[in-house]
């Protein structure tokens, strides 16, 4: 049961941006640039990084959610997204995408857990600073995000069904309130 | 340095929202509504709790940057915000106060952190279900902006006189850049 009465019984953060929208707006303007809007970075690939990030921090709403969005837009689907949970460094993507993952791992730890190293190795590999950029706001938000739905204690639905059907509805429809899109 | 190559030398935050400004308006309208938005709890308690919640992190510029912002906005200034990033429960702040900033702390650990004693003991000394609701997603959002700055390298200025002229700023102009305003 959340912590606080909500004015709904939509689970995770959709019951949080529907209880504040004053906040909710930005939040979700936040979410549809990095994770939908023009990248170089496939939307499969960063949903990837949301659900990897939000598996590291636990999060059961966050990490079932973005999985879900994650393999609905990735060839290899959830079986990849499963892969890359369990182990990272070992999954068979991209030496630009794992340098990329190895950055929002740090991210997550602490910003100060970038190094220099992490950066050199994900320009070796082909990441230009924008996709740098954006790797470490993705992780960066879902550590906002994850302690947001976790910190009040939302409901999280158990069946991976419904969090398929969220994912297409998310891919049709995107991250922005219907009076805001 | 930065990790990333930015079209400032702009500091902390304000360079990275130079940089993206796809992802800066966003993140601008959200510190907007949080920290000087309609609330009961005054200007100068949240930025507070942002104060508290980056020093947690270690994060130098946004730990300077919120602790100039609520010392210029809280009668007992900067001697109270030192006592509270040293010893938020030893504080002389309000009862309410102190039991959101025991919530803010959990929220930095993470967002399973929060008990239901952390809520009870809010809503006991007073707190609304809504100040319960935005010192989280303060807390949380700190956290997102803390590993931004940090995650990409950003400056941090020294010496104290420019977070205190920021603040000023800040305090005129809000967070929203100009064009948005």
């Amino acid at each position: 049961m959340p912590h606080i009465s909500l004015n709904s019984a939509e689970p995770g953060i959709r019951g949080l941006l529907q209880y504040r929208p004053e906040t909710g707006r930005p939040l979700s303007e936040l979410a549809e640039v990095l994770l939908r809007g023009p990248s170089t970075l496939s939307r499969g690939e960063r949903e990837l990084i949301a659900a990897y990030v939000s598996g590291l921090n636990d999060c059961q709403y966050c990490s079932a959610s973005h999985s879900a969005c994650a393999a609905a837009q990735l060839p290899e689907g959830m079986a990849l997204v499963e892969q890359v949970r369990a182990d990272a460094s070992g999954a068979p993507v991209s030496e630009k995408l794992k340098a990329l993952l190895a950055i929002a791992a740090a991210v997550q730890r602490s910003g100060l857990e970038v190094t220099d190293e992490h950066i050199a190795g994900a320009r070796a590999a082909g990441a230009t600073d924008l996709e740098i950029h954006d790797t470490v706001l993705i992780a960066a938000a879902f550590c906002m995000m994850n302690r947001y739905v976790d910190g009040l204690a939302t409901i999280a639905p158990a069946d991976p069904a419904r969090y398929a059907a969220g994912a297409q509805h998310l891919i049709k429809e995107g991250y922005l309130p219907p009076s805001a899109a």
